[in-house]
């Protein structure tokens, strides 16, 4: 059966430690070592929204599991769609001619509607304002390797929590951690839907929306600051009331734990002060390059070029 | 010599039986087989017109015949043509850096301009509304696949008979077919050119323009639907005229044979309905894949990376 | 310590003696093998500006090199630039992607502050109006195959000498020769920045700033032409003053001496007439050609995949 990565919500807790130490062993290899493990494969990325992170995080995975690559890197533009075709029909014939597909789309569902038509693996690279799943598993790949543990901690998600896919992504990702604490600090207009709120309660998560992130951040083990989007929202004014009202700076750094850490998905434009970058605490660029590391984890099992393990076989929901 | 691909009308019966049955070679291949035929060979694609499908197709051909593939996939804003450059200087060039050049271009005649200059193979994947060489030849290739035989067919050509490059490229190919029977269906404002349908008719086809899809379905081996592509009509009114005149829906399938296939070179914009694609004579995604083995074997002939056989040795006029 | 290529100002006369031959050794081996030189490197192609030539020219000297290649062609509209990241957040992300970076980039400087943020080699392709040092190297490479030597020549730098990276980044590499007449033949409002001249002539340069080339032609033993790059007028009428103002043409070849070359970065736009392209003085698709086989050289460099010599040791101020 082919297993396409959609959402966050397929992965079970103990298929996350098995992914997790599996980009552990690939961080480990030589820097200039490549594997052999997608040898004869090719990877098509399939870009209709502007990304240099994901797509050539992607690709460079690929590469380094000693797989290729075809690219689209500006679809919107120099693909079919440009003619009207749907995205099914993109997916049906690029499963032509590629053995694993990643696709970035601004509408939510799309990749899911492609997924559901081609019989090679399709990986969401992000689907307008719905899910980012393989940053949500680098965000909390990234917990696991900075502290050890993904159980029993307190983390921020701070700003962007209405339109933001990737903390959306992880919110719904945290529900697989244990004992966990979860401050929603955003501004008025990008709170996060209730309707999830809810859900994240009902699914374990100890959840607290506040306003005032200086108040709650010794407490924190993870504060996970993002962008306000601006090319999410329909009224400037909406975006102009959410913009630059929460900010990572050396004062907040002072009211962090010394233990704690900074992510972001990135980019960044001012939400974290570049003189924080210096700070050992600010992991955002370590959280970039993990990247790599699980997301070659990810293709190599979605690729099915490992004999699946019991644990994963009994983890993965699809 | 160097041997370009520019037009269908280079090629010969006896080269297109030898291109089908190497093709059959290649996608006989267990899909994560490589192999070695273009090993140290670099081919540069060079795209001045929105394709996702072609491009990406001839870039999986190259990858897995061993071979390397530079990439220019938004040309028209991205290279020196952006500055003004010549099509002819840009070939220039990029022959010092590759050892095969693939070119689409909005300009008919361009990709031949480009390829007098240069001492490296340049295949022609598109030039403006003059041909489509390569997509006729995997037309070609899937109807031998399908049918076992390219002669003695009853096949129609519908929809954009007079902008359509595919089209019209494969209404040329055909004359090198005996005893075939062709129909032309196309609404008033793209009917095809009446000096190429002079052309097919000296060159030997039985060509019939008609109106009546529905009559002339029941006798058709090979239905072949294109898209009415609105970027190449100048008038509006013109593209109003002809958009959704023609449509291959449940009721046409009903009036078709049961062994007769239907093609479409794709993109499609409505002009087959979906509901369509589960009918096993729906062919055209096995289409668009016969385009990676076909490409192969195309490519592999340009490179001279194999010894010419007699056939191909006569049968390619260059 | 990392070596970034960022500006011609780095590289010693020893230095360049030793990339020549070393390119040199590149452009002899046979054109479809390919080295290990570059084995499990990844080199990642960033461009915010328009470019065919410089960016191919990379992936194809990468891919000779037996390294692999991930790239943004585009970057302008698909990176995260479009979302207001800095180059410094970018650099470092994509740092942790590929072991050596290629940014070609508007704004002068930027490429330097993206190098000062990273742990891999950045080399500059290209930053505004500043510097094109790997141009410089490829134009110096190729007049030193095409007359034997760097030193005792007369040069002349035609064209836009006020705005083009590409012959000021040659006259500041010129420095390094000896016994070298340079002529500057420039329109009025393209005319050589006069502290450059200054810092020329202090070099040991002896420059002459005239306004006939045919008068000086006859002496010439390299004509560098230039084009009058539109896009870096602000005020269209100085364009529009300086553009087709000085053109070579059979009239000008006839001028020129039997061992002359002319020489240009292209593209062109009129600034040299086609007629002149079958003189076998016009050595500007050999420069072109020249640049891949150059590149290699470098890339080899900057990934220290060689024992440093001496000579480069010495040779080269970083």
């Amino acid at each position: 059966m082919v297993q396409h990565v959609l959402s966050v919500e397929q992965f079970s807790r103990s298929y996350l430690f098995e992914l997790f130490h599996r980009a552990d062993a690939f961080s480990a290899l030589p820097r200039h070592e490549f594997t052999d493990t997608a040898r004869g494969a090719i990877m098509a990325t399939l870009f209709y929204e502007p990304s240099t992170r994901t797509r050539l995080s992607f690709e460079a995975a690929m590469t380094r599991l000693g797989g290729a690559v075809i690219s689209a890197e500006y679809a919107a533009a120099t693909s079919s769609a440009a003619k009207g075709e749907s995205i099914e029909d993109t997916a049906r014939v690029v499963a032509g001619y590629a053995d694993l597909i990643v696709i970035r789309h601004p509408e939510a569902g799309s990749v899911a509607r492609a997924a559901a038509v081609v019989d090679v693996p399709v990986i969401n690279a992000g689907d307008g304002t719905n899910e980012h799943p393989t940053q949500a598993l680098i965000d909390l790949y990234t917990i696991w390797r900075e502290h050890g543990r993904i159980d029993g901690l307190t983390i921020a998600l701070v700003g962007d929590l209405r339109y933001g896919r990737a903390a959306r992504s992880l919110a719904r990702l945290l529900t697989r951690t244990l004992d966990t604490t979860l401050y929603l600090v955003a501004p008025l207009v990008t709170r996060m839907d209730p309707a999830l709120v809810q859900h994240l309660r009902q699914s374990g998560l100890r959840v607290f929306e506040v306003d005032d992130l200086a108040a709650i951040a010794p407490e924190l083990d993870v504060l996970y600051q993002t962008r306000i989007q601006r090319e999410r929202f329909r009224d400037p004014d909406e975006y102009a009331a959410a913009f630059g009202q929460i900010i990572v700076d050396q004062a907040l750094m002072e009211q962090l734990a010394s233990h704690a850490i900074v992510l972001h998905p990135l980019p960044r434009v001012g939400e974290i002060e570049p003189t924080v970058d210096s700070d050992p605490r600010a992991a955002y660029f370590r959280q970039a390059r993990n990247g790599v590391a699980l997301r070659m984890a990810l293709i190599e099992h979605v690729l099915a070029r490992r004999p699946l393990s019991a644990a994963r076989a009994n983890g993965y929901h699809d």
